[in-house]
């Protein structure tokens, strides 16, 4: 299979490019708007072309199949243009920046006929695909009440564009939160929301403090470093979401999902299960659970989707993931 | 100090007459509607009348102060009765089972000009009264976050009347809840609830199994399990909170309040203070803190309060408070 | 029920008579041998006849049943006679000092219609009935190996007469092995035994050391200190027996049943179960276990025997254990 | 020295080779049955000679010793053809898959007046050894009691032929049970067996499951996964051995030899020594305890071994120890 | 043996009169300066006559032993009154309050031929007692280094004379440091001392904090609450003291004795020794210790010391011990 | 800035050299009795030019700067030489072998107007600054006592002149304890020293034992292995110093100053702060403190130093350490 990336920043070299190469895929061009960091990648990883623009790429090249790395901003075009050249699209998280965004990229995989998934890594991880088979045979009944956090107490990352509302689309929601988010409502099958209240604030990442990811520039500080919000859903279930990227909590950072059902109850990382059996309350963990590379695992998966019929799955969940997230910002 | 007690279930018995006894206040009678039972308890612990009607007990007497124990539905009736005829009143929790109540116990208590304080006992605890000066110190900055947490694994009482939505008025949310939340919006200085997003219901209870509290009748369950509810405050600060007497979580069951501020953080059960200090994170904990009992210090609290001018902050807080139930329980 | 008690020492005082009244039964006589410690016993429990002999006991009362505390060399005469008197008996453990004997008394029960249970209280306990549940339904499948260990470091009582052969029959097997044989095999469905290779011997007992439960007489230390074996059942199942009074071990005692099935296994003491679902291995751990007081269930549960079909299984069940032990015995 | 290799697999490559070049020997020539696979491994560690025959190399080489390193199937007939060239020979566990067999090689090692070792690495840890000296100065005393535990959850090897009987031998007990026993063994100066009870068979390796050293074929499980033992010896003491691939047991699996004596006890890994001194019971640990490669260690000592008058030792105590493997083969 | 108890405090009612009377020792008179408490004690444990001067009470009675539980200012008039009257002499700690006083002690012990001990209960814990036996078997070898710590975080006590330097003779060192100072020299066979720096000071006392053993008297604190001192010895060991009622130190206080000997050392509260033996570092602790009351075994010896020859040995130790101590304290 | 480098042994190469070359100075010439010793070393770092003397290097060397990291004995010579030649000097720990020595050598950076720093690597750690920074704001108070721990249980190197007193000046004081001491000064703002009691010995190093650093020379030991000493200060603050090479001490080693003050206290490996705030007591540690490597701090910090006014404050501290050291080891 041929193979196309657009944006070479450190998920591409990192999460994609080695892991198509791992899994047997013929990484073919790599596209960067600065030609240099382009030829860099190629070179590095043995890629025999190199572009300047999208367009030109998709012109030049018979891809099946692209990964789109580039900010958030631009995801929005860039995978529209892929599809429409007919290629099976995996874009980075977040899909879009709105739920109209969400939307277009939707439509144009339905009309080119071709999958679009996002790359919701968490999702992929050999513990969330555990929890999700034991969900899937009814370990945990109806699940009815979600939690999903993403804290961190000083982990505003002092490179890229994180803290740039214009090209990132937000900040700690739209990048850390809505990896929980997203769990969350794929565990739970991803139900329709009803009522979402959400407060989104900058509290700390407007003033100058210790920085454990480098250190951020406080002044040009323009998103978000706080979200929360509840949602309600048709099936009855609600869920917090609560996520920041500086935060005073306690000496551990936190990225979980925790889910209650009518008939067990789990939370995500590590795994633990909460049951009632035979008159008595259990608690259940795995053992010698050997944890995969996630991207690997994407990769793989990306790629024999491709092979089958295309897959809306994906994309249709985004633009209920990105309607409750404008829902959230809507409420500043 | 002349008091009198209303109400003799286990509250009366172990957490207010021997407080009074041991701060050196003068319990004079009882009341309970079954003369038999208050005989007992006026034996047990040597007071020397006893009543079945409040009217009775409080037209024969004449009292400082009373201790309102009895049923959540009974509480403003009974607490009115008893600032109508100039007592001082200290009234279990939860104040009411409506706003409206609330409301009205706090005219009656203005009308009297007489102190209205409710039996919200982990306000008295060491370590709350500890985060409290803490936070009156300013340490934590401005609270714009927090959790409050009153979860239990299989925690309903299998006696008294706990399942009874007509006497009890709640379930979860009304019974533990409250003082959860409570606690919180006390640490924050009770800020004014904006939006109340909410959702209560029957996910365990109606259905058998294992009673950690004793057996709890199933059929004749008619109050929620669960209460999850998000709000938002004037001051830019919003609240989780988080209610069940049953729900497959955890091994350890969790009652406790977190809060995050611009200049520190706390989570208080165990007491943990989370700060930006020289150029540094500090995690701070108590060392040799004592726990005291919190009803001694809370019957201390409130003679030594009758000692003064009325408060009515209290009340005041209490229709606040049962406007975020009402609020809750209105959305099922 | 009309209950007599025949021997009067710490395990009759302790965990038979209180937990007959406890269940509303009738104590209306007591044995002993010795008059005085009869009548101390009877004053302290308020036991209206004291006996010194057990025929005159069985002549003078109507007893609907008796328990049987004497020294283990006495159950089989003291067994029987209740027996033929018409009792149910519930008799200390060990059954008694030699399949002969354990025979004997199954057939008495039989002949007399009466159930003949024996005092094995590691079966009543909240963690094994737990596991028989799981085993009963099949969560461990077809259980092939057993360990079953009794080890203590310096644990041989300095009181009674734990080191007297001749009254006690045996030392650390027929004391506290026969305990965790008894109930491995419980936990098995007491398989029919095949091969027994086996090993006893005095290492450290005749010999002065530092004695936990009080010093022992080792110049009068007949019994074994160690006892070994390895059975083979008919079913294709083997199981290790490991008990001493005294060994050189780690610094925390053990008595615990481990059993490995195709579907599952299990520890005991602690329950955890260990299994296979999902594609996972599972680690499980029963939550908020309340352990209640396994002698008050033991006597619940002869009471409740006693009221229905005589029951011959643990009668039978004692045969068979005391096959085993027998065979260990006369391996030396 | 001049060594010759027989056999390429990953014992050899990362268990002799590396190990002997690091002691300064001159590892000349190394024999596989494919020449390719010889030759890689040749050029990896610059050995100049290839053979695919044992006889090719013994009859063109002047060597002083040799590792055998082929299947158990092959040892006995690789080991006899080196000693009658004149080798020491230094031969992978298991010895041979029969007393026969390794009677045989013993034999041989006589006639040819040359020193044969077997590669029970474990006894080269330093813990072992630690615990040969404390024995050795009869820290211990007498020991009368051992256990030796082979136990993994799901430890069947997805690769080499460890599931072949043919080419193997055995499962659990030849591959790792072996370890175990022979471990105790040594640390009890390999006492004669009287009695050997013992059972193999096969209860999960038959049918497919969570594979954690890679999947194995379930339809080609021709060994016993698991094996149970009861020896008892001339010198009064006895031994449990317990040894599985798969077993659903405990979250980690155990490798382990424990041991009573009258004056002390130990438990292997990790190494506790419990004794009783002054009157009173300690515990000991090693502190610092620095554990080095036991494969390095094992190869300068059969390197020192090759500079002596020749050993028969080890295949002595090869001989016993296949005798009792061979009993509990025996009895299915 | 007939018993005098001088001074009625809670030493002598918890440590003295019950353990003599368990012991069976016959308490015959008790001696306060305030009749009144002196009755209330002997009510309390049946003491026939009660005196209020110890003139009187050494006239009326025909004791053979007394023991002193005034006040330190006191110790030494009362003892010497004792032994005067040909009693034997349990004396709380400290002896004294300086090495004159001790000194007149020990010379009105050996006149008096009567033994005199003193109340250093730490020397009779089961711990304390098995380092010493490991020490007189030379397990530790030479010690040559010592620490004896008693800190505490804010251990001031609140009531008694605690604080008040002319009835107490000092503060934190002859109060608490005293107690490890023995220790330290029992255990090292009370080595004579050379060179003593040493430091006291008032740095928290001073001032008003919070008190962990109720609220002390800042404004009338006229004691040391800080004592550090080294010691060197003619045997070429050295010992440091560091001693505390208060000081800003971890979250545990610390009594403790720490020893560094040629073959071994020591750590005390909990027993630890490190050794090296075979080769290797051993850490090795008590398994299975009971810690019996160590006041109980102080009286049982002292008793079994007044049945044989007298004794000087611990008065001749406390003219060393109280020798370091002024010279300590006259550095100021 | 150039540098050059005297002495290449692994101080200079690990802690020196890289780090110059990390913070962009030029290394270019480096010094070694020994040429190929020196010439390896250029090479490994691209170093230009090598010399055999000191006084050759500086004679044809524009150096700003020179790091001394010969043997202790040899500082002296090596740091007058450097500054004379109008070097800034940055020479490893200790400063010398006497006070008379570091006074020369103070008195030679102040007539060439040049900053004399020392390797004290311990005070440039992260986590060493923060608590700096903390007594700094006046934190802990006044600062009256400290204790200084350098403890390793066989921590004697094999490698190196450490056990060399004519090259080294000295053992476990000079070598391991100057750390801590210099680091509990620095701390406390360098108090001038009062009383020095003070103890040096053998006890461990002349006999040959378990060496886990390597076997040592037991026969050619001229070091002390143990010193203890006590100082007192000007400001009424005392000091307790214990270094030991080897020493049979608890399972792990201590590198650590522990200091106590009026309104704090602290431990610092691991940072631990204990102070009484809003009426109680608590413990702070700091959370996600990342620490950097502190020899690239002191590099740079150096670096940093050479640029200003030249500072004589570490030459003068250097002379009170000595003055310490010179006194605890005049006592024997």
């Amino acid at each position: 299979m041929k193979i196309g990336i657009i944006g070479t920043g450190g998920i591409a070299t990192n999460a994609h490019i080695p892991h198509y190469i791992a899994a047997g895929a013929d990484v073919v061009a790599v596209m960067n708007r600065t030609r240099e960091r382009g030829e860099a990648v190629a070179r590095q990883f043995g890629i025999e072309r190199v572009y300047d623009t999208v367009a030109d790429m998709l012109a030049n090249e018979q891809l099946d199949a692209v990964s789109v790395c580039t900010p958030n901003a631009l995801h929005k075009d860039h995978v529209i243009q892929a599809l429409d050249a007919g290629c099976h699209v995996l874009c980075e998280k977040p899909p879009a920046i709105s739920e109209r965004e969400a939307d277009e990229m939707l439509q144009a995989a339905k009309r080119a006929g071709r999958t679009l998934n996002y790359g919701f890594h968490f999702r992929h991880r050999t513990d969330t695909q555990l929890l999700k088979r034991l969900i899937d045979s009814n370990e945990l009944g109806h699940i009815y009440a979600a939690t999903a956090l993403a804290l961190r107490r000083r982990g505003i990352p002092g490179w890229g564009v994180f803290t740039d509302k214009e090209l990132q689309g937000g900040g700690a929601l739209l990048d850390i939160g809505v990896h929980m988010l997203d769990l969350a409502l794929y565990l739970m099958d991803y139900p329709k929301p009803v009522d979402v209240v959400g407060h989104v604030g900058q509290y700390l990442g407007t003033r100058p403090g210790v920085g454990l990811m480098g250190d951020w520039d406080a002044d040009n500080f323009s998103v978000e470093d706080t979200a929360r919000a509840m949602v309600t859903f048709e099936n009855g279930a609600s869920l917090f979401l609560d996520a920041s990227f500086m935060a005073n909590i306690g000496p551990k950072d936190t990225m979980n999902v925790e889910l209650r059902g009518t008939a067990g109850g789990a939370s995500l990382f590590p795994l633990t299960i909460h049951t009632e059996e035979h008159g008595a309350l259990f608690d259940k963990t795995p053992a010698h659970l050997t944890l995969q590379d996630p991207y690997a695992t994407q990769i793989r998966s990306f790629l024999e989707a491709c092979r089958h019929e295309p897959s809306y799955e994906q994309a249709e969940q985004a633009v209920l993931l990105h309607q409750i997230i404008d829902r959230i910002y809507s409420q500043g």
